[in-house]
């Protein structure tokens, strides 16, 4: 098990593929599947070609599920104004496995391992990684 | 494995980590992950923070997907009206797997797991966990 | 671990059930669970009721998220058109887990594990299975 941590911003999204790579690179088994869990409830793990259109698109298109500016009875829990980023967060989800086959991500070509942070304020983001 | 079931109301959300909790503690393992099931293709599992005013906003902002009053070809088939509920559990999802260390959930300290009842009536839901 | 290959159409789901039953009724365990990892990122994998209403409702709310027409700052990097489908992939997602039992998968009567080709063409897609 391991614990990767990225400083974030609002509706950043890392391409965490090189770090699991090398976590997967080191363990103990050439084949199998790795967990990638995105602690915490306004971030959010999934695939997506890691190029710089899609990362405005996709903030973009989330915001049609859960607007900033709509109103949210979390904002009257917490005097918050993140309702929309706990939405975006349990939309996509915060956990993932992907296989590996000779030490490597079974990943296609354009297909990165991304963490978002649906935050939005700065965050400081926790993923953990188990060979499974 | 065991299975977990509960009695929920059209888009109720229930916090089930104190059910997954007290299986991983009982389970033969120190460390791993446990994988969450929803069982059907109307209920779904995500990680939320479990507190009132979310499980409100959480079901309006998945109506922007699938609204309940749209007119839907799945109705046609069996003359039902849970078209929307079927949309927002594929979207959503029906398996997560959470890591846990000295049998606690590695679990962000306001992330619960939680599962949701999409179906447009009461229904009993199933939930699978099994320790990988 | 098992490579599986479908010929796909635009929006087109594919009950791939049936595939996957057939590689756990072969494998090594009784009881475990199966890994279903979708290759590329214009593709996507969940459960859902496998009726031909369906097939049509679920990429149409598809649309709501992402529609094709709009305009993606993704098809300015590739001069492409699919920007819609990379977002639809990384919201349904492209990984998931399912349980079995006596050599059995543990869905729902009316749960299906489906693949769906999110990309505006034809595509060979690929799914990765690996027992836990």
């Amino acid at each position: 098990m391991k614990i990767l941590e990225y400083e974030m911003d609002r509706d950043e999204i890392v391409d965490i593929t090189p770090d699991i790579e090398s976590f997967v690179k080191n363990c103990e088994k050439d084949e199998g599947a790795v967990l990638v869990f995105s602690v915490g409830s306004t971030g959010a793990v999934t695939t997506l070609e890691y190029e710089p259109g899609l990362l405005n698109d996709l903030p973009r298109a989330m915001e049609r599920i859960a607007p900033y500016s709509d109103s949210y009875e979390h904002h009257k829990t917490w005097n918050d104004d993140n309702g929309s980023s706990h939405i975006k967060s349990a939309v996509i989800g915060t956990s993932m496995i992907v296989p590996f086959s000779k030490r490597r991500l079974l990943l296609g070509t354009w297909q990165q391992i991304v963490l978002i942070n649906f935050d939005t304020r700065k965050r400081r983001r926790r993923v953990i990684l188990h060979v499974l």
